[in-house]
């Protein structure tokens, strides 16, 4: 495997809808994904995994059943494993990368609904 | 644990030496951490765990034995487990940050040096 550079402009030019994650590298047994948010999301968890988000551009709103934070590019914010959250895009697009384990899935734990989807490799 | 954003920019701030990463979170058992560079590292290799570089400020150099790759602002490398590889700031300083195993030690395996440190928390 011989490393090369990913550029996060390159791959968001990539693809234009949003809530749906794509991975564009590993570590470990871990993603790195990247989406572009619009509106709010739902309310998930994921049991056994700490979420990494990073805000490239725009804010993002993260709900908590018991507040918010907003986070703006430049900033992240790390949702702890079993912390009920709820992503919204605060700006008209909100892009992010992500870092999770590579089996975590976008809606969380529990069945798939229509917002499931498995990331692509782009 | 109450999650919080974390701005880059604000923990930049808080220290200015080259080549002595902080740590800013962590995500199950990964650190993020982040670096100011300034002229060259050293050579060295991980052989457990990959190492993913994402430059906010400035261009990364990685050298390879056989080669180099530039890294521009907004882009990430991602040197796999095993692969030597010596960082280079092509800016008069470049900032980065990292997500690595949490015991990855800044200068790779074998016995530690003058510039092996031991990241703080910030």
């Amino acid at each position: 495997m011989t490393p090369k550079p990913v550029s996060l402009a390159e791959k968001f030019a990539l693809f234009s809808e949003a809530w749906q994650p794509k991975r564009i590298g590993a570590i470990d047994g871990y993603d790195v994904r990247i989406a572009r948010l619009q509106g709010e999301f739902i309310w998930h968890a994921h049991a056994d995994a700490d979420e990494f988000f990073f805000v490239v551009e725009g804010v993002l709103r993260m709900h908590f059943r018991d507040r918010h934070e907003d986070v703006p590019a430049g900033s992240l914010i790390i949702v702890p494993k079993g912390t009920e959250h709820k992503p919204e895009a605060l700006t008209p697009e909100t892009k992010i990368m992500l870092v999770e384990k590579s089996e975590t899935v976008n809606t969380g734990d529990g069945e798939a609904n229509a917002r499931t989807v498995e990331p692509d490799y782009i």
